[in-house]
C-alpha cells in the first residue's frame, strides 16, 4: 500500500507537462532520424520539471550499437547532475526501451518511464527488441548464442574480496 | 543442423587461449576494483585471436551507471574497428551479463560469450543482475516502475517515415 502510493505520488506532473516532454522525445527521434545518425528513437529525462538529458539514436553513425538513445540522455543526464544515481528522474522515451535501456533505466535508478511507441511497433518496422526480449526467456542453453563457462572459481575470488573490501562506493 | 554447425565452428579457439583471454578479463575485473573505479568486473573482445577492445566497471568514478565491463569493451572495439557490427568476435566476461550487456552484445551482434561468475554469483555479493532479470519476466504493469503509455499516434508517424525511407541504414 505504501510502496503504491510511493509511486503515485512520483508521477506528479501535469499530463499537459507530460505530453511536452513526449513530444521533445518524438521530435528528438525525427531529427536524428532525418539526419540520417540511426534509428528513428529520441528520449530526454527530466529532473524537477527541467529537461537534463537528452539523445536520439546513433548506432550507425557513430559505430556504436550501445548508442540508443536512452542511453545517451542517462549518460548526459548524470554527467549534467554529477551523479551515477537518478532516482528523482522521469524519463520519456519515444519507443518503450529494448532490453539494454530498460536494464540502464533501472541501473540508474530512475522509477518513471513514459514511452509512445511499443516493441511490437519496434518489431513491425524491423527492429529486433522483441527477439531480444524473448531470447532473455529461454534457458542459457537454448539461446541464439554459444554460453561457455570458464574459470569460475578464479573469478568468484575477485568477488569474495569485493564481499571483503572496506573503501568501496556501492551502486 | 547448419545453424547448430555454425555455432560449433566459430568456437575455434583452443582451451589454452580461451583461459588466456578469461584470466585477462578476471585480471581487469581486479584492477577495476582495487583502484575503485567500480564494481568487480571485467571483459576482453577478441577478434581473430587478438583482443580488439577492453574494459573494466567504471559507473561509480565516470558517473554513468552503463559504463559495465562489456559495454566499455564493446565500445572499445567497435571504434577500434570502425563498425557497429562485431558479428566475428567473441566475448570473455569475468561475470556473466547483466540484461543490459546482454542486450548490447546481441545489439552488437556477438555470436559467442565465456563467462567466469554467475548472476546467482553477481547476486550473492550484493548486485541487482538478477532482479532486473525477474523484472523482465514480469507484465509492464506488475513491475517495480511506473510505466505509462502517451502519444502513440505521434510517435507511430515518425515509425512510419522510416519504414519509408529510402536511404536509411539498417542495424
Amino acid at each position: 500500500m505504501e510502496f503504491f502510493k510511493l509511486k503515485k505520488e512520483k508521477n506528479s506532473l501535469p499530463q499537459q507537462e507530460q505530453e511536452s516532454f513526449m513530444k521533445r522525445a518524438i521530435e528528438l527521434s525525427e531529427v536524428g532520424m532525418e539526419s540520417n545518425e540511426g534509428g528513428p528513437f529520441g528520449a530526454v529525462i527530466v529532473n524537477n520539471g527541467r529537461i537534463v538529458g537528452e539523445g536520439f539514436n546513433q548506432v550507425t553513425s557513430l559505430n556504436d550499437p550501445t548508442a540508443h538513445a536512452e542511453i545517451i540522455a542517462i549518460r548526459e543526464a548524470c554527467h549534467n547532475l554529477s551523479t551515477f544515481d537518478l532516482a528523482d528522474c522521469i524519463i520519456f522515451t519515444s519507443c518503450e526501451p529494448c532490453p539494454m535501456c530498460l536494464a540502464a533505466i533501472y541501473w540508474a535508478n530512475i522509477d518513471e518511464i513514459f514511452y509512445a511507441n511499443t516493441k511490437e511497433d519496434a518489431n513491425n518496422i524491423g527492429f529486433r527488441d522483441y527477439f531480444i526480449y524473448n531470447e532473455f526467456n529461454k534457458p542459457i542453453n537454448k539461446r541464439k548464442k554459444k554460453f561457455t563457462q570458464l574459470l569460475n572459481k578464479e573469478a568468484k575470488q575477485v568477488f569474495c574480496n569485493w564481499a571483503l573490501k572496506t573503501d568501496k562506493v556501492e551502486y
